[in-house]
């Protein structure tokens, strides 16, 4: 009997690269995958070679992948993020019955991803919205996974996301995350995060580049050197590598060969999660300034002819690097770590606020393990945050633990002097400085904004608040005695 | 018979202390206007008080109102920006006809502006929104005006509003910006711009406070030299009389009366034109880092008590300053002025891609004149600002005007000075620091984006351009020699 059924354990729709690979991952741990594409041909291209001799199972449209899979049907999309995902629903639903389960695993907006759910809730279907991180090896090997939407799916997609995920020793990177949206929202920061490490990267090699004129290869030692210690993470790694490759077909050369990366454009390209996190950071008045800084970076490096033009009209210093070569390679390695506490800080933050707006019950701790491994922003670091929220699940803010802590302590003087060098040096480094602010600023019980609320009573009648009286009640001063007594709630400023 | 006709030149409905100092400034400028209030017993308290022997019409219905105007009417809201603009303009359209004009003179946002032109405008009603600044002051003897919307509108209300506007010289600071959204966009980017200036305020005053060890009076002398400066302006003006201000009834008192400004709870306020300033530019992805830090640090200053305990768990370093204490007040006015340029430059940038987006026509020195007096970002520097564009209208950028870029590069070391030493003793100066960071990120050919390039290419086969290739032919590389030759254009990193 069960010879006749179906014999699909999962359905997955689009076969880009992503797509591919995530199939041939589940494919080697047991499942039997039914595959569909919209270009129907890359379906049969991809059976004849990638998936050649494996249990895939073709399907030539929708109705045939259903028809296939195994009650429940799990269902899963890999397809550009938007209207193709509403476009694929639609196609789907008349196909599916009753507690059959669609999952997301695009970068979809979270937002998109609470309204698919409550939408197939109503016919009765499960949505999940799954981030999926770690590019085309981790989705071959083992992607760290996200998932969140309808709880009632998980149950039922636990086995296979838990076989195919990375492992972080003998866990798994990937476990429930919360209801609707919060899979999406949580790989949505963890994009905005990966910004931030890239850009950090970026502004430890610029430093390293132009303040004391090293080489690529030797840049590539220093991050090799960084990778054993507390920075050990796959974007240290990669970037070792890359700094290394020289401009031939294999990457290999002698050392007059000049490196790739000297040939690349440096005018970066970004999509959407980055800027989606800072929108979020807006809209729940968290201030992750590091992610905002790398996005904005991204911006500023894409108008390359604007910056040729300015470069020819616009002088900077003529700082000569005097100090130790040696001490101030540390210098940059400190303000990379203490940078990096305080983006991860900040993205925890920002999750705290979400948690509390749509209802979440997100576990910290385990999204930092979700992370520890397969995705783009592994890291040995992710190990100690994880360790944080055990140590204190109710910890306020990463910066406050006693780990991180000292780490930024020890972090303090080489931060402060990498800031200082490139500000003399015309190097510019948004991100490092802005965490240095963010920082200080936190740690200050006390900031200029009581000028900043005077300011805003001067002019607007914006009325105050008082250190000698209760929080929650107001003053307005005449502060020119010639002002109305009337104070303002319909104006902003 | 026309004494018989309807008296009311224009109708003005919301008596908060915007709207009474607005309606006395029209009626001191020979206009009859008609009042009205949600809350009807204000128009009578109006009427007794401050409107008492003026022209003033009191109205106490939507449809008294319209019946004591002439013909077309103008009818203008001060009202909270959102659904009570829309709430009124409901209840308004049935006592209107054809031509009638409607002025939303809130803080509204500009998609709100488009959509309510193109919906009054097929009821054969012209819709302005215009961007009203200046405060309580500003209202009641001259605002700066920036009204946008329906372009046939403008015959009828060009008059009065250049009447009742601040005067830079003899020219009104209130023309025309452009059609539906124009006015509140402008307004909006004002506003995020006021949000940079009274950071950066905040930021030079902190440093003489925190740096210099200086007293409120000693910073007050500081500011009112610097308002004898290229820094001249309304906030420098009021920030030096916030500070001498003394906590009492009258603001006076001997050396030893505390100042009020240090009563004052550093937890800053905002509503919403700075952060949607922010999310303008992350849509049209132009890099205002300085209004975002600004919008950031409000956020962080509203944190109070988290900051108060993590100051009793962090420290920071224990610099002293060593240096001439007149050499770094001029460092840090420097650091001041070549910030807000950057500021300014930056919110121009977003102009010229707004005016893109929504095909406007702005008038950018026009812009500068209409902001250079009423406003609360008045200053002599938004004089340069119109000079500039005047001298070159297609001016690409405001930091590679001749003026500016001599301004900018008289200002480096200082500037330069300012950042290092704030971050060596530990004072938050985000705005000053992102402004650095962009100008030099701006005037840099070349940026560390080719390696994020490589990064994105590595991890997830994004492609990067080459320079030695075409822009727009883009390439892969097969770095580690084991991932596949797909690239992928379904994912974001």
């Amino acid at each position: 009997m069960a010879g006749d059924g179906p014999k699909g354990d999962i359905g997955l729709i689009g076969l880009a690269v992503m797509g591919q690979n995530l199939v041939m991952n589940m494919n080697d741990s047991g499942y039997s995958v039914v595959v569909y594409n919209r270009t129907v041909a890359k379906v049969d291209a991809f059976l004849e070679k990638e998936a050649k001799d494996s249990r895939v199972i073709p399907a030539h449209s929708i109705e045939e992948l259903c028809a296939n899979l195994k009650s429940p049907r799990r269902v899963m999309f890999l397809v550009k993020a938007g209207k193709p995902v509403d476009d694929f629903i639609e196609q789907l639903v008349p196909h599916l019955e009753k507690g059959d389960i669609i999952i997301d695993g695009g970068n979809s907006h979270y937002p998109d991803s609470i309204r698919r759910t409550k939408e197939l809730e109503k016919k009765g279907l499960l949505f999940v919205g799954t981030g999926v991180s770690g590019g085309e090896e981790g989705a071959r090997y083992g992607p760290s996974l996200m998932p969140g939407g309808h709880p009632d799916a998980w149950p039922h997609i636990k086995e296979i996301f838990q076989s195919i995920s990375a492992k972080s020793g003998d866990e798994p990177c990937c476990d429930w995350v919360g209801e609707n949206g919060a899979g999406h929202y949580v790989k949505m920061v963890h994009n905005g995060i990966e910004y931030g490490d890239m850009q950090l990267i970026c502004e430890a090699y610029s430093l390293l580049r132009n303040v004391l004129g090293m080489s690529n290869d030797e840049c590539a030692d220093v991050f090799d050197e960084w990778n054993q210690g507390a920075l050990d993470s796959y974007l240290i790694e990669i970037t070792a590598n890359i700094l290394r490759y020289k401009d031939t077909e294999d990457g290999k050369g002698g050392p007059d060969t000049p490196s790739l990366v000297d040939k690349i454009v440096d005018r970066a390209q970004q999509k959407g999660t980055g800027k989606w996190t800072v929108g979020s950071s807006l809209d729940m008045g968290v201030p992750v300034t590091l992610i905002s800084e790398a996005v904005f970076a991204r911006m500023l490096s894409s108008m390359k002819e604007e910056r040729v033009r300015a470069s020819q009209k616009l002088d900077g210093p003529s700082a000569e690097f005097k100090g130790d070569k040696k001490a101030f390679i540390e210098a940059v390695r400190q303000a990379l770590y203490a940078s990096k506490i305080v983006s991860y800080a900040q993205g925890y933050m920002l999750f705290r606020e979400a948690a509390k707006e749509y209802s979440w019950n997100l576990n910290y701790g385990g999204i930092a393990l979700m992370w520890r491994g397969g995705c783009i922003i592994r890291s040995a670091f992710l190990g100690d945050i994880r360790d944080a929220f055990s140590e204190d699940p109710e910890l306020e803010n990463l910066l406050l633990s006693p780990f991180f802590k000292k780490e930024v302590a020890g972090c303090g003087d080489g931060w402060r002097e990498a800031v200082s060098v490139a500000a003399r040096h015309g190097v510019p480094i948004p991100a490092f400085m802005t965490a240095l602010a963010f920082f200080d600023g936190y740690r200050s019980a006390t900031v200029p904004a009581n000028l900043l609320q005077a300011q805003r009573d001067y002019f607007g009648a914006h009325t105050y608040e008082r250190t000698d009286k209760d929080k929650g009640e107001y003053f307005h001063t005449n502060w020119t005695g010639t002002g109305g007594d009337i104070t303002s709630n319909a104006y902003a400023a």
